[in-house]
C-alpha cells in the first residue's frame, strides 16, 4: 500500500518578492517524512484571491492532504480564510468559538479585541479548528486543507496540533553513503543498482571539498533491509 | 506599464522528502526583484517526468518567464533536459556545441567524458545554451524556460548568465517601518493606508522580541515618493 499523498500552500508576497526566506517547506516536509506522508508537492503564491483560491482547489483535488502557511493574521492583506472559504463554496463569518478563543486570550493581557483582531476568528462554515498554543488565534481545517501561520514558530505549533490527527503510511527510511568520486564516475553503477532496486528511490547529491569532487548518495524506502543490501552493493562499486 | 511576469520550478525529491533545505527560490526571488521581474509563483515538484513537463507546460504557458533548478547532473534521475524537451514537443539527444564544453573541460583535469557524463550535454533541438562557470555543464533556454543547476553555487552562476538577457520592467523599491505595536492594533491604520495608496503593496510581518510585540511594515512599489508618503503618514498614526 502506498502512503498518502500531500501538498502545501506558502501563501505570501513576502516570499516570492525576496525579503523572506521561507522555513515552513522544510520543516512541514520532514514531519510529513517522519509520519510516511509523501509530501508531493509544493506552491507558492502571492496574496491574490483568485490565485489562492484555484490553487487550493488543484492541490484539494489532487492530493490527500494539503498544508497552508500564511495570511491568517489580522491585517488586510491576510486573505487566507475567506479564500477557502470560496474555495469550497462555504459562508464565513466571526464564529463564536474562535472569538471565544481570542477574547480570553487577550483578556488576559488587557488587549483590546477590536476589529482588526477579530478578522483572526473568521472561519468558514465547517471547518474544525486547529490549535495554537503559541498565539491563540486558531488555524482551521476545512475537507482536507489544514490553514496554518506564516510566522514559523506558530505554523510548527500548529503543525504539531495537526500530526496526530493525520493517518500516516510507512514512515520514509533514508540512509546515506559519501562517495568521494565525481558524480560522473558514480552515475553507471547507481544507474544499475537504481534499476535493480525499484522500490527503492537513489539520489545523487554532489558535492566539492578541499577541492576535491564526491557525492552524497541517499537511498529511501520503506524496507530497511533493502536499503542496506543496496548500500552494501554500492559501497562494493567502489572500493 | 506593469513588469513582466515570472515563475520557478523546483525539481527535486531531496527538497520534498525535507532532506535538503532550498535556497535557489530564495536568491532567485532577490536578483528578480530587482530587475523589476515579478515573480509570481514557485512550484517544487519531485524527480516524476509526467509531473515535471506538465508544471512547465502551464507555467510556461501563464508566465513571460519560467526558470527551472535541479535535475541536470550526470545520474539517472536528472531528468529535466528530457522533460522540457517532451513539454515542448522537441527532439533531444547529446548536442556537438554541450558535448565541446564538456570535452575540453573533462580534458583539462584528465577525467573521462563518460557515458554518464555525456548526458550532460543531452540539449533539446533549438534550445539556447547557458553558460556555467563553476563546473562546465550547461543549463539552456528553450522558448520562455530557463533551465538551471539544482547546486545552490551553480545556480547563481547561471542566474548571472541569465539575467542581462531578461527585459526588467522597474525596480521594486522596498522601505520598511518597524512599529512597536500589536499587528492587531496596526491593522485598522494600515488597512486605511494600503486603500489610500492602491498602487502601493503593504505588508505586515510580526515578532515577538524580549516578551513585546512588533511588526515590521513594509510597503512596496515603483514609485519611492509615494512610498515616502505612505510611511512617513504610518509613522505619524504610531507616535
Amino acid at each position: 500500500m502506498s502512503n498518502p499523498t500531500a501538498a502545501m500552500l506558502v501563501i505570501g508576497d513576502e516570499i516570492l518578492s525576496g525579503r523572506t526566506r521561507d522555513s515552513n517547506m522544510y520543516y512541514l516536509a520532514g514531519q510529513l517524512s517522519e509520519i510516511g506522508v509523501d509530501l508531493k508537492e509544493v506552491r507558492v503564491v502571492g496574496d491574490e484571491s483568485d490565485t489562492i483560491v484555484a490553487a487550493v482547489k488543484a492541490l484539494s483535488a489532487a492530493y490527500e492532504y494539503v498544508f497552508t502557511s500564511g495570511g491568517i493574521g489580522p491585517t488586510h492583506d491576510d486573505i487566507t480564510a475567506d479564500c477557502i472559504a470560496a474555495a469550497f463554496d462555504q459562508h464565513i463569518d466571526v464564529r463564536d468559538d474562535a472569538r471565544a478563543i481570542l477574547a480570553e486570550h487577550y483578556a488576559k493581557s488587557g488587549t483590546e479585541l477590536n476589529t482588526a483582531r477579530l478578522r483572526m476568528a473568521r472561519i468558514p462554515d465547517g471547518a474544525t479548528l486547529i490549535d495554537n498554543p503559541v498565539s491563540a488565534a486558531p488555524g482551521f481545517k476545512l475537507e482536507n486543507v489544514h490553514v496554518m501561520a506564516g510566522v514559523p514558530s506558530v505554523f510548527q505549533a500548529m503543525v504539531a496540533s495537526v500530526i496526530p490527527s493525520l493517518t500516516g503510511g510507512a514512515a520514509l527510511i533514508s540512509k546515506t553513503l559519501r562517495i568521494d568520486r565525481g558524480e560522473g564516475d558514480i552515475a553507471g553503477p547507481l544507474g544499475a543498482l537504481a534499476a535493480a532496486f525499484p522500490k527503492l528511490s537513489m539520489g545523487s547529491y554532489p558535492f566539492q571539498k578541499d577541492g576535491k569532487y564526491g557525492a552524497n548518495i541517499v537511498i529511501r524506502g520503506t524496507d530497511e533491509g533493502q536499503i542496506d543490501d543496496a548500500l552494501s552493493q554500492l559501497g562494493a562499486a567502489f572500493t
